[in-house]
């Protein structure tokens, strides 16, 4: 029997892969500016140190760290790892869980929770790789209203009254792809209304940290009294995405399913990444670290912002506070999936907006990510998208 | 609400946690010998050569290393482990993925396809971790009977016959836990019927290097005409289990599916880690490596087997070329876990064989890790079992 015979799970029927992924594929040429992806800048990637810290990790506890680990994590690293998380949180952490990437988090929070066809309420647009995360664990996702400051409570509520949502997957702080923040009184409403209708919150949170202007604001978990909410942290943003390290905070009885799951996914994160972090976390490397990335950041997300001030007239955009990314929406009728062709053969790269949006739709918006590029980069590449829409205005 | 009115999902029913990982847990005490777990020896752990090899990674390439990678794998390691492959196979391979370890693998591909109630066939007993991940995919597990070389092609194609199966796990090579191999006559048969049937092969093959006497055996893959047959390979016993790199072999049909599993799993596998065994494999570290190991486990085995040959009467043991494990059959009556509680207040370790049947029963039974103890340990672990044995056969 030839392999074409082959029968797939169904969580694949209408699941073709990231969209960003492929995206990339196509612009992994020489010469690209690329506003798609949310990769760090590769300045801000500390190899030195890493290789340092590895080294001396290694020469520590080289024989442990080879060896299997406990599913539960790599055991200096829990240590340090609480510490950082507590003060991330602004509050006391009862249960955590090194993941590999907040990715893991994820699919682990939706493999303890999710049957096919449960109900997880989204921001729309939200993070396309868990929304196809969800999708993989067939659950109906169904969409929340936002305004300018995140999630809208009444809409919420109205939500979670229909629908029954096992969960809400909520990314909070200058969200992917938007930019926005859940405004602080609207968080300790959602840690409430999770606790009166008994519905998981995952709380998605990789850029916090990266805050260029305002100020800090608690976490929902800090409003968390009954343990239905999950945080998701990473160290993709702040330390290296390609370490893979990040980790989840919930309530000891959610975390041990998540635990049980990770068992057979990986059977624990690599102890090496898991050591290389906690090094930085105890030699208190992060705050100078992140200070110097917000620094660039910050004047590249303003170059952007300066760029977009110059756009068409009908073009609108966010203002983050923070984060990696802004979201654009054209002028009615103007297709980003169509104008990204053009753009990519004057060799430059953004992400259609209608990929973000779990009922596709709003071809006229997309995500342009800031990190990635050079000040001058941005000028030049933001140059060029304009002309691209002047010449689809016409 | 409080969480305890939680509803986990129903891929959980009956899913309690890797007896294994917890085993270790209640031995995770000074002085233990231990003949649970699959660890390698410490001194098999090359630590410092890989905290050489991190370093020259992260020098050469580090930028690229702690960036975000492809899902389908950091591209020197694909070139290196691509050859490192075909010649382990004994085949060309048209379709490669760096896994998480090669737990990462079996995820992927029961993800890729299992629905919940589709039949998977399995030795019996079986790796437990992999057990319980096809438990998590909610799978029929249908056993088939093996004799001394392995499982019974008679008894294979009955069960295929009979259940329809979407796929058969396989463990071909020094099988876990009995230490088995699946006879090279009986190879290219599973292939065939394979094609014959439509029936994926999962062939799971983490030990097969681990070769103390006979000569290798081509893989099932090695027959695979029309690519029914996937192969899970692993650098967990002949490098390093801490470092999680693992990867599968396989038709790009199939490896796509993964590979879109994967970016919502954990989007790809640390690229550090691939750099560090793409550097082993690079250098060619890994024949010297392997041979020696081969000859301390060699001389743990034997040490073990000396011993076992001096336990009372009824009591049957296999006679492994190769791998990690020896597995032990009591008289009837005698309950291997019972008798753990005492050998573990006499400082011994080791699994009771019933975790590993997918039906439970066997009590009589249990599993013996030879290459995580020192020949004085063994020595003294092997009394101290065999005067337990004695105690309950009185």
């Amino acid at each position: 029997m030839t392999l074409d015979s082959i029968q797939f799970a169904s969580r694949f029927d209408g699941v073709s892969g990231s969209a960003i992924r492929e995206i990339f594929k196509m612009i992994a040429k020489p010469g690209m500016i690329s506003f798609a992806g949310g990769n760090p800048a590769l300045s801000a990637l500390p190899d030195e140190k890493v290789a340092e810290l590895a080294q001396k990790a290694l020469k520590e506890n080289g024989k442990a760290i080879l060896q299997y680990g406990a599913t539960e994590g790599y055991p200096p690293f829990l240590e340090s790892l609480k510490a950082y998380a507590e003060k991330q949180l602004g509050c006391e952490v009862t249960g955590i869980l090194p993941t590999t990437g907040s990715t893991q988090g994820m699919d682990l929070l939706c493999k303890a929770l999710i049957n096919p066809g449960d109900v997880i309420l989204v921001e729309n647009p939200s993070f396309l790789g868990n929304l196809q995360c969800m999708n993989l664990y067939q659950a109906k996702l169904v969409p929340v209203e936002s305004d300018e400051n995140g999630l809208m409570l009444d809409k919420l509520e109205e939500a979670i009254i229909k629908h029954h949502p096992k969960m809400l997957y909520t990314i909070p702080t200058f969200q992917n792809p938007t930019g926005k923040t859940l405004a602080a009184d609207r968080r300790q409403p959602i840690a409430e209304l999770a606790a009166k209708y008994g519905m998981v919150v995952a709380e998605d949170d990789p850029y916090r940290d990266l805050r260029y202007a305002g100020s800090p604001i608690p976490s929902i978990k800090s409003y968390d009294k009954e343990g239905w909410v999950v945080f998701l942290g990473s160290f993709s943003k702040i330390i290296s995405p390609g370490l893979r390290v990040g980790f989840m905070v919930g309530d000891p009885l959610i975390l041990r399913k998540c635990t049980i799951g990770k068992q057979s996914a990986d059977v624990h994160t690599a102890n090496l990444n898991q050591a290389i972090v906690d090094q930085y976390l105890r030699q208190d490397l992060l705050p100078a670290h992140i200070a110097s990335i917000c620094q660039s950041y910050k004047a590249q997300m303003n170059a952007m912002l300066d760029e977009l001030a110059t756009f068409p007239e009908g073009t609108r955009y966010t203002r983050p506070e923070g984060g990696l990314f802004i979201w654009v929406e054209l002028p009615a009728g103007i297709e980003a999936k169509a104008m990204l062709e053009k753009a990519v053969e004057r060799h430059v790269a953004y992400v259609p907006g209608t990929h973000f949006f779990c009922d596709g739709g709003h071809d006229n918006t997309f995500r342009l990510n800031f990190s990635n590029s050079t000040i001058d980069q941005i000028r030049e590449g933001m140059k060029i998208l304009r002309e691209l829409i002047e010449d689809a205005i016409k």
